[in-house]
């Protein structure tokens, strides 16, 4: 056998092989038990429009052709919805996989970025994938806090900003006005990554206008939350056509399965179902609240499919309640840093799965005090 | 508006705005005319076996969940097949997807890859993508050839070293004997991609043993050709697990749809079916074969789903072949460097596509002759 072994760069030998996230699948090979009740990645256990599963079974007898690979069907459905030309929008295997390319697009060695302590963690991996050095500033009352970020990004020198609004893990957000402030004052030569996953669940006013002509903020949508598609893996981001076009500099031109794309357009036309999601998770918000307030426990107001339950004390404990809850057959994730950890993240599925959550909830909570 | 634009890495702002192929569907837009028959990318026009379309109906109640990123129950599949242990096998979107990691893994600026003048484009997109230097040795006899490319890995220090067998744009193919010879002359520190995309259409004997204990060859398998998914964008690849680990560090993890890997592993299920592929496959390069001869041309025998024509001219008259086979409504492509464009190439369809194809093809080159 040749020796030695194949030559990584250094900066593929320095990385770490990681997971951004355990995925409950795992988990589930690691205990041998299956979850009774999946609520801990914000999916939606509603599932996605009735019109998505007839879009599939009808792209089946497409599958053995390559897919577009500029996504022209979605992408004018997409330019009708937000009113946007579809030369400001790009497809990708979901936001992750935009994020990855858009580092890739700006961030070389020692390349700054700027985060909140505590946000997007697969954010972190792809700028650290890249090389780059990653700077943080903390959340301010569960909130992500724009004015910090932006001035650490002017101190730095960044050359990306990452905010989501809602935010994620907290469900907290900012109103249009705020985040307009936040993209009227980023630093020059600075991208905003806008990240609005969970917008299609916020209040109105929460999203700002979306300006194309700004060079300097790219928002992130997807199909994995509301629209209840997270295994398509399909996302879309809007900015810039010159930003949009260095994308076709790298990405995977053919990465995006056909019957995603079909997916997504489908779930994109039918906008009635969206609303009654909307309806079905303010009321799954709701009750998670009660819930909580059953046991004795706060919750964090939420602008989208998941509620932060406030434990009541430190992290510590509120890894324990976790752990029971697993123990407990009930799949939940919870913030990584203090002191947004002395929360648990329960996204809202079904009602029968945030029933066997209330039914678990005051054991966990026992096992976690004794 | 603050100015100004986002700073693009070095690299990336001399990048060039590029697709590494035009897909049929911009094609169809650009001329406003829809194909009647789509021969040009070895799709497989059979489909994939019924147990995949079952597959996906069944997947879409899971749809809102985001995909297993170990894709657990798929690699349990190909480990099966293969018998090699899952922690020698890595899954991606598709080959293109697995190729950009692996460059990602390897490449940085003026790193040397070595390939055949002439073969698959995305690799060469991807090397350049990461700062790499391309070096490349001519075809010989329409084969690619393994001394010169190892000579030439040797010569420069190349890190990386890619082969498809068979090959692609030509069919040709080398025996397992000549390929596991090539495998045992890899220089030191450097990676063979041995990219066996059409391996199951191939004669017997042409795959050499899978070994992982070697670090220096990854094997890419996919699930676009014989099985007749290209749609579903999922292929794998087969390697040392220290490599395969690797790939951990910087893959989109939850990259892979739940649907195409439910699909995947319905299709590696049903080798019965792909038994009835290969059979069809046979018969339609033989149908091939014979309308060339018909029209007094000769084929490259091929080891594929595709057959090259030998246009009996230069690469001039087989491209004005390929556009009269345009114009008449048929997607087909060709070698993009001399002495191999003098062939225009393909695919293995369904019957009814094969038959337009030589109804058209007397015309087409009548009118490239005149």
């Amino acid at each position: 056998m040749t020796e030695p072994a194949p030559r990584l760069t250094p900066l593929a030998e320095a990385l770490p092989s990681s997971v951004p996230f355990v995925a409950p699948e795992m988990t589930e090979r690691e205990t041998g038990n299956k979850f009774l009740a999946r609520l801990g990645a914000n999916e939606s256990s509603f599932g996605p429009s009735p019109m998505v599963k007839q879009a599939i079974e009808d792209a089946c007898k497409d599958i053995f052709k390559y897919p577009d690979p500029q996504s022209f069907d979605l992408k004018t459905a997409l330019s009708d919805l937000h009113a946007v030309p579809p030369e400001n929008i790009v497809v990708g295997e979901g936001i992750d996989g935009l994020l990855a390319n858009l580092c890739r697009l700006l961030i070389g060695p020692d390349d700054v970025a700027v985060t909140s302590l505590g946000a997007y963690p697969t954010f972190n991996f792809h700028v650290a994938g890249f090389g780059g050095k990653l700077e943080t500033v903390p959340y301010v009352n569960d909130h992500e806090d724009p004015d910090a970020l932006i001035a650490k990004a002017r101190e730095t020198n960044a050359k990306l900003i990452y905010i989501a609004n809602p935010d994620n893990p907290m469900g907290t957000h900012h109103s249009a006005d705020v985040m307009q402030r936040m993209i009227d004052n980023i630093p020059e030569g600075c991208l905003l990554i806008l990240d609005e996953a969970y917008i299609e669940l916020a209040p109105n006013n929460t999203a700002p206008p979306l300006d194309v002509t700004n060079k300097n903020v790219i928002r992130f949508r997807t199909f994995s939350k509301a629209y209840g598609m997270a295994g398509a893996r399909i996302g879309y981001g809007i900015t810039h056509s010159a930003l949009i076009k260095s994308f076709d500099k790298i990405r995977n031109h053919f990465g995006v399965s056909v019957i995603s794309q079909r997916a997504a357009l489908a779930a994109t036309l039918d906008q009635t179902y969206l609303s009654k999601i909307q309806t079905a998770v303010a009321k799954g918000r709701d009750r998670i609240t009660q819930i909580a307030e059953q046991n004795d426990l706060k919750t964090i107001p939420s602008a989208t499919n998941f509620v932060a339950i406030d434990c009541g004390a430190d992290g510590d404990f509120a890894r324990r309640v976790l752990t029971s809850l697993t123990e407990l057959g009930i799949f939940v994730r919870m913030p990584f840093v203090a002191p947004q950890d002395r929360c648990i993240r329960i996204s809202v599925g079904i009602p029968e799965d945030i029933e066997i959550f209330a039914t678990a909830l005051p054991t966990a909570l026992k096992i976690a005090r004794d």
